[in-house]
C-alpha cells in the first residue's frame, strides 16, 4: 500500500475542500449570518493540513488498483468528515452522528435527511448542504482528476472505481479531457436551469440551490414541503432537468459532437426513457381521481418519475399516500435508477438490460444448447467480464441490502419503513416510504442504525466495492 | 417439439393421479364421508383418458432439453388441474381459482392456503390436502422416473429440470437408482416423524397427515392454529423433523453408506447448521420477556426457524407479533431456504455459499488482478457454468420476485403484505407477514393476484425455468 501517496492526495482534497467553503462564507457574509465564521475556521484548518500534506510529491508515485479503491473510499470519508463540522461546530446539527450523516447523505447525493425543518437552518449552511451535493454529483475523484497534475496510468484505476454504472464509455480518449468534457455538460445543465427556474418564478437562492441538487441528483431542497412549496411551472421546470439529468452523459457529449444517430441509439437511452414513460402514465392512471385532478395527477406523476428513477429523492406531494400500485412502481425504480455516466445511483438502466439480455439468452440456450448467442448492447458485444463483473454487482447489491434492512430493524420499526430505508440509503435516493417517507426523515433510527445507512450511502455511490475492499482485511494483509 | 410422447408421459401422470385418489377415498369410507366419492368420480374420468393416452408407446422417444423443460412445467399444471377437481366438486372449495391455488400450493409444497378455517373441510378432503404435499414433495417427475420404464438418457433432463437446487451431486450413477434411494430416505422419514408424533401424544391420522406436510417441507395443516394446536412435545418432534428435512439428502445418503466424514464435511450441511443456530439464538434472546417465557421462546424459536428455513410454513404462534429484527430473520430465513437435494424452496443454502464465495472472490481480485482464484465446494472446482447458471438463477429470482410484487401491488394492500406473500410464494414457504400472517390467508387477494401468486409457487418450485421456458415464444416457433 503506497500509503505516503494516498496521504498526498488526501492533502490536496483537504486543500481543495478549503477553498470551496469560501462560497458558503460568501454567502453568510451576503445574508449577515454570524455562523458562517465556521466556514473560514474550518477551511483554514483543512488548507494548513492539507499544505503540510501535499509539500512534497512522494517519490514513489506508483498507484496500483488495491490503492485506488482504497482512496475513493478514503476520500468520501475524509470529505464527509470535514465537510460536517460547520453543521455541528455552529450548532446547527448537534448531534455530530446527525451533523456526519446529513454531510454523507450529501457528498453521496443520496438527500436523506435527519433535519426536522430545514428551513430552520442558516442560508448558509441551507447553501452549504446543497453545495456538497454539487460537489459530490460528479464524484470527487473525477473532480480531482481535472484539478490536480497526477501523471501517468494512475487516474485510470480511480476512474474504474468512481465512474457510476458498468461502462461510461470513453467519451475522450484522455481521462483528464473526458473529466473536462464531463465538466462542461455539468455546468452548462446547472447553469440552464437556474436561469429556467428564476423565469419560472423562483427566487435566485432557491433556484441556484436546487439547480445544485438537481443536476447531481441529490434531492436535498431548502424548503421543508421540498417541490411542494413552489409552483407548479417550477415542478415541471425540475421534472425536465431531473429527466435530463438521469441520462448517461455521453448522450450529450455525442450530441454536442453532432453524431445524432450515436446519440439516439444508445439502448440505455431507450430503456430509460421506455421506463420513465410507462411508470409516469401508470401512476397518473392510478392517482387520477385520488385527491388529484388531471394535470395535478400527470404532474406529480412525472416529477416523482424523474424525481426517484434519477434517485434525486425531491418529493412534490406526499406519495406515501399514494395507492399502493404507484408505490409499488417508485420503490422498483429506487432499484432501477438511472443511466449509468450520469451522476444518478441505483442499479443503473444498463445493468438492467445486461440482466434481462442475459435472461433472454439463458432461456434460448436451455432449449436450444448447442446455438451459443453473444449479449450485445449497442451493437457491441459483452465481454465476460463486463457480465460477470454485472452479475456480481447485482449480488453484492441484493446481499447488502437484505443485510443492511436485517440491522437496522433492531430499531424495531416496521419492514416497509426498513426497507424503503435501506433502498433509499444504497440506491442514493433519499426519501422512502412509511416513516421515512417524503415528509418524514431519518432522525427516528438509533445511531447504529444510522451508521449502518451512511454505510449503505456510500457503497452505493461508489458502486459497492472501493467500501468493501476498504473494509476487506484481505486489503489489509502484509504479503 | 415431441407432441406425442409428451402426451404418453402425461397420461402415465394422469394414470398415476387415479390410483392415487383411491387413498383419500379410502379415508372417507373409514369416516364415512360422503364426499368420498368425488375422488372415485375423478379417478375413473382420468384413468380412462390416462389408458387412451398410453395405449401405445409412440415409435418416436427422443426427447430433449426443450421437451424436458416443458414436460415438467405441464406435469405440474396437469397435476394441479386434475387434483382440485375433488375440492371443487364437493364443493369444499367452492371458488374454482381458490380451489386450484390451495393444490397448486400443495403440490409445490408451499402451504399458503385460501382457506378460512380448515377444520372445518371433512377428513378426507384435508387428508388430500397433505398426501398432494407429499406427493408433490419428491417432485413428481422424479416420481414418474420411478415408476414408469422410461429408456435412455431422456431422464437426465427431467432430472436437471427438476432437481431442487443447482446441483444434487448423483448420489448413484443411475437416475432410476438415485430416485429409488431419495425415496427410501423420504419414507423412513415420514415414518420415524409419524411413530414419534404417536409417542408425542398427537392422534394416528394428526400424526400422518402433519408427518407428510413436515417430510415433504410443505406446511398445510389441518388445525386452523397449525402447531400452536399440539403440545409443545408434539412441536418439539415438528422442529426435529423439519431440520432432518431440511438437509440435502445426500447427507442422509452418506451417513446410510457410513461414509461418515464425507456427510460431515459438505459444506452446504454447515452452512445450513449454522444459519439455523444464529437464527434460532438471536429470535429466542429477541422474543424472550415479550409474551414468552425462556423455555417457550426457544421452542418457538426452533420451530420457526425449522419451519420458515426449511419453506415448510407452519406456525407454532403468531409471529408476525413478534418484534420487528425477529421478522426481519424469517423474511431472510424464506429468501435463503434450506439445503439443495432436499424438498425445500428459496434460493438455497449452497446457492447463497457460492454467491459469498464469488464476492470473497471479486474483493480478492480487485486487489489482485493477476491472482486468480477458483472457487470450490467440499474441496472440487466449481465449473464456469454451475456459477452463471447459479447467477442467472438469483437474478431471474429477484427480478420475478419485483415484477410479481408490483403486479399484485394492484389489490392495494400494503407493501409488507405483498412483499412476503411472494416471498412465500416464490420461496414455497406458505404464510407471509402482515395480512398474509400466520393467522390469515391469501383468500384478500382478487383473481389476478392470485393467478400471479400460482405462477410464482410453480416458478419457485421448479427452479424458475421451466416455467420460464413454456411460456417462453421461442420454445413455440418454428424452426
Amino acid at each position: 500500500m503506497n500509503v505516503a501517496m494516498i496521504f498526498y492526495m488526501l492533502g490536496w482534497l483537504l486543500n481543495t475542500i478549503a477553498a470551496l467553503m469560501i462560497f458558503p462564507f460568501l454567502v453568510s457574509v451576503y445574508y449577515k449570518e454570524h455562523c458562517g465564521i465556521y466556514f473560514i475556521l474550518c477551511a483554514l484548518i483543512y488548507a494548513a493540513i492539507g499544505i503540510l500534506l501535499t509539500r512534497k510529491h512522494p517519490k514513489n508515485d506508483r498507484f496500483f488498483a488495491k490503492e485506488g479503491y482504497v482512496m475513493t473510499a478514503l476520500s468520501w470519508l475524509l470529505l464527509s468528515l470535514v465537510g460536517c463540522m460547520p453543521f455541528y461546530l455552529s450548532g446547527s446539527i448537534p448531534s455530530f452522528t446527525n451533523a456526519l450523516f446529513e454531510c454523507i447523505s450529501g457528498f453521496t447525493t443520496t438527500g436523506a435527511s435527519i433535519l426536522e425543518n430545514v428551513e430552520k437552518l442558516p442560508r448558509c449552511m441551507n447553501f452549504w448542504r446543497c453545495f456538497i451535493q454539487w460537489i459530490g454529483g460528479m464524484g470527487v475523484l473525477v473532480f480531482m482528476l481535472a484539478l490536480i497534475p497526477l501523471s501517468g496510468g494512475q487516474d485510470m484505476y480511480i476512474m474504474k472505481a468512481e465512474s457510476p454504472g458498468p461502462n461510461v464509455g470513453k467519451l475522450a480518449p484522455k481521462v483528464k479531457k473526458t473529466a473536462t468534457y464531463l465538466y462542461i455538460i455539468y455546468f452548462i445543465l446547472t447553469a440552464l436551469e437556474i436561469v429556467s427556474l428564476v423565469i419560472a418564478g423562483m427566487p435566485l437562492f432557491d433556484a441556484v440551490c436546487t439547480s445544485f441538487t438537481t443536476t447531481s441528483t441529490g434531492g436535498f431542497g431548502i424548503k421543508a414541503a421540498s417541490l411542494g412549496a413552489y409552483s407548479p411551472a417550477i415542478q415541471y421546470v425540475v421534472g425536465v432537468f431531473l429527466f435530463l439529468s438521469g441520462l448517461n452523459y455521453s448522450f450529450f457529449f455525442f450530441v454536442w459532437i453532432k453524431r445524432f444517430k450515436d446519440a439516439f441509439a444508445m439502448e440505455e437511452i431507450h430503456g430509460y426513457i421506455i421506463v420513465f414513460i410507462i411508470s409516469t402514465i401508470f401512476i397518473t392512471g392510478n392517482i387520477t381521481g385520488k385527491g388529484y385532478g388531471g394535470e395535478e395527477a400527470f404532474r406529480h406523476a412525472f416529477v416523482q418519475v424523474g424525481s426517484i428513477m434519477t434517485t434525486a429523492g425531491f418529493s412534490s406531494t406526499d406519495f406515501d399516500l399514494w395507492p399502493s400500485f404507484s408505490k409499488s412502481i417508485l420503490v422498483l425504480l429506487m432499484l432501477i435508477g438511472g443511466c449509468a455516466g450520469s451522476t444518478c445511483g441505483g442499479i443503473k438502466v444498463s445493468r438492467i438490460i445486461i440482466y434481462l439480455k442475459t435472461v433472454k439468452k439463458e432461456l434460448a440456450q436451455l432449449c436450444h444448447p448447442r446455438n451459443v448467442k453473444i449479449i450485445q448492447i449497442d451493437e457491441k458485444p459483452l465481454g465476460h467480464s463486463t457480465l460477470r463483473s454485472a452479475n456480481i454487482f447485482f449480488i453484492v447489491y441484493i446481499l447488502m441490502f437484505a443485510f443492511s434492512t436485517l440491522l437496522i430493524s433492531v430499531d424495531n420499526f416496521d419492514l416497509e419503513t426498513n426497507f424503503t430505508a435501506v433502498a433509499s440509503a444504497i440506491g442514493n435516493i433519499g426519501p422512502g416510504l412509511a416513516l421515512v417517507g417524503p415528509t418524514r426523515n431519518f432522525d427516528l433510527y438509533s445511531d447504529f442504525s444510522k451508521f449502518i445507512l451512511m454505510f449503505d450511502m456510500l457503497a452505493g455511490r461508489l458502486e459497492l466495492f472501493p467500501l468493501l475492499v476498504l473494509i476487506s482485511p484481505a486489503t489489509w494483509r502484509k504479503k
